[in-house]
């Protein structure tokens, strides 16, 4: 009597055995890489949210004044440094006003300021730069002579204290009302820094932080420094014609 | 004498055969899947960069201008809609110029314009006005009094024209120097629209297309179209204090 052939799987096929014992590990490793790569495909955005995140910088500063300002109390932003800080007894408001805000951005100046200026008798305004100049900011002033010789300019105060001050001689006006701030923001607008253009006129400012706005000024604020050099003054020797 | 059992592959791991036989053919598709996510993947960056080129907007109007201005032909600027072109023959530089950089932002006005100025005499700016309210162009203006009465104060011709003009009757001045385009486009600077200060003044304007500016301009704009409203004339008990 002959013996059937039996079933003897580890004989029988070699290659097919192998696929056998090894055909659900291989599609195992094949599931894992691609479901990874949908999960990488998932998580994607999420990955490109946060390296975006990680770049982002603050907003650029943008802010607009108008005035009149409210009359508030400014000598907590004003006081000297190392004086003690103590509640204040005046009777005026003590919050916020576009003077306030103002005087602020220029107070963040760190490095340099700009002053182009028709007009420039506020105390306060007048205190802040010369805190500034005390602080060691380098500050540079330019401003229209007519104005600069009236009762209560600041400009005095500012020479006095060592800030370079230059003007014009021509017959027509420095009419320009701008600050630059560390090179880097702009305060422009129709207000001259005077008590009565910020407490009864209707006026505007805008605090700008635009590089190609500040380059431009900081052109026109060189050109005319370097126009109003005083080795170029000739003492007014032609009186100006009426506004 | 036994017979062996022999090698029968078709008999024995019936599912290893089909691993054997499919098995190339599998992994082709795996492979093709793979590849094709792989590439998906590379081409990313290029769909994302093409998308966003699409949603892309023309970068904001953004422009500044430096007074005094050079004096240039503006008659091609300013001319009657429907009259002859013709070379101009009048001896002036025919070029760009700060004041036409400033006639063309305004000659853009399609529905509205607000003028929100201190004084207003120069006759470029006036024709141009003009111009834009015979177009349809809804025009509002709002002025300082003192300075809308004296001579050659373009006021006059605007209200002949038949354009909105209101004015204050305070004792501060109303000092703005700013327009408003298609409630769009933000005009303003230290300019006060004057043939001097055009010519002979430095001077600054700003020319920006920010939603935000435009928005808190607006609102001021209105606040005093409001507040200058006609049935609250007193005409003038007052006499304004000198500047």
């Amino acid at each position: 009597m002959r013996r059937r052939s039996g079933q003897r799987a580890h004989v029988v096929g070699g290659a097919s055995d192998a696929a056998g014992e090894m055909g659900p590990l291989r599609w195992q490793v094949v599931a894992a890489v691609v479901g990874g790569l949908a999960r990488a495909l998932e998580a994607l955005p999420a990955v490109l949210r946060w390296l975006w995140a990680g770049r982002r910088r603050p907003p650029p500063q943008r802010e607009v004044l108008f005035f009149p300002s409210q009359v508030t109390c400014t000598e907590a932003l004003l006081r000297v440094p190392g004086a003690a800080p103590s509640g204040c007894p005046c009777n005026l408001p003590h919050g916020e006003s576009s003077l306030s805000r103002l005087l602020r951005a220029l107070l963040a100046a760190r490095a340099s300021l700009e002053l182009c200026l028709f007009a420039f008798s506020s105390p306060q305004l007048g205190r802040a730069v010369q805190l500034l100049h005390q602080r060691g900011v380098r500050v540079r002033v330019v401003t229209d002579c007519d104005y600069m010789a009236l009762n209560g300019s600041q400009i005095g105060l500012l020479r006095k204290a060592g800030i370079q001050v230059r003007h014009d001689q021509d017959l027509g006006y420095m009419h320009h009302k701008f600050a630059i701030v560390d090179r880097k923001v702009l305060i422009t607008g129709s207000l001259n820094w005077t008590t009565q253009a910020i407490q009864s006129n209707r006026e505007n400012v805008l605090i700008i932080e635009d590089e190609e706005c500040v380059r431009l000024f900081l052109e026109e604020f060189e050109r005319i420094w370097e126009e109003f050099n005083p080795t170029k003054y000739t003492f007014f020797p032609h009186k100006k014609g009426s506004r």
